[in-house]
């Protein structure tokens, strides 16, 4: 179905059925919940929701001078290898194991509909964020896992207490944040305690008793 | 529940009430399909959408040195308002002669959650994109236009025939794309004579006729 060539014009055409293809990510579910619980959110909109949580929150990372607009755009394009590749829900070991395999097979194809030129740049800014090595990929990467966090908070961590997750998972997985902004990570802290406190998140069994 | 005053910081905490208020838009429901017709899409999802859009079609625009990250930026907000207003249908023209006064109001309460200076910022993007003067909002503008043709090109026009939609009011709708695009305007030209001729869009009665 997307194999029309408009106006002769090779270039739009392949942008256009690469429009098409993204439009998928609607349908990949993700493990947490909208915060008024309705549903589980899918990664297009969690990825718009990211995209304004870099913007809103600039002025707290360690390094404000950090290149935004690349952010933006690394978060927009974060999880289309989903479309292929699934969600792998962030304490999913074993899903881990083949994740980058996956992954790399899907940036392949989808971003193989682009034009050379765009498939190169889009494959780039992909890499960037999953490599995580710049101060704009750590920060991306730092809302990404933040964002969830709030999500469980909200929902009473359902997400977390159906899948039976720990302080040090989610503590783990939040190291982004630790390394791009001490005020996100200060508040990182803050909530995962709460969320203990609250019982919304269990705390890790001690020594001798597991 | 957004009432937590997180590590004692009162823009932080302003911000992330802001962030979880508009989780809401991704319950707004369009009138527009997802391209697979499994339902209908949200304004949150949507707005990742045409964000991927605008950066992917700069080429076309008459100036493609407008300002990218504007548009972003613009593309990522310019629906939030519906969290209060609801999505107006594009052919709405009764929910047209109030919609102006809606948003306003929508856009104080939402924009007003978030500190005077961000508050400040985000209300005159999302200006800017309402009154289209700039470049960039009409770029903007264009393909928040154009994006719900492709999808209902490929869902069998399937919106446009439930709400009884003929071409005169998709071209008349689509004015920001001829005013910002020469080879855009050719290519939505292109589909709409295409979407008549396969029945999935109804041409204009013919003068004597209705």
């Amino acid at each position: 179905m997307t194999k029309d060539v408009w106006i002769g014009n090779d270039r739009l055409s392949a942008q256009l059925a690469f429009l098409v293809e993204i439009d998928k990510l609607k349908s990949v579910l993700r493990k947490t919940y909208l915060i008024d619980k309705s549903r589980l959110e899918n990664s297009a909109e969690h990825s718009w929701h990211v995209s304004i949580w870099s913007a809103l929150l600039l002025e707290h990372a360690d390094d404000p001078s950090l290149d935004l607009n690349r952010v933006i755009r690394m978060l927009l394009l974060h999880d289309l290898v989903e479309i292929d590749a699934g969600d792998t829900f962030a304490y999913d070991t074993r899903g881990y194991e083949d994740k980058e395999a996956r992954e790399k097979a899907a940036a392949d194809r989808l971003f193989g509909l682009l034009p050379d030129d765009q498939r190169e740049e889009w494959t780039t800014l992909w890499r960037e964020f999953e490599d995580e090595e710049t101060a704009e990929a750590r920060y991306a990467s730092a809302l990404d896992r933040l964002q969830p966090v709030i999500h469980n908070y909200y929902t009473g961590g359902v997400s977390w207490r159906k899948n039976g997750i720990v302080r040090s998972q989610v503590l783990k997985r939040l190291e982004p944040v630790r390394q791009t902004s001490e005020t996100l990570w200060a508040f990182t802290q803050e909530i995962v305690q709460k969320s203990i406190d609250q019982g919304l998140l269990l705390d890790d069994p001690k020594r001798g008793e597991d």
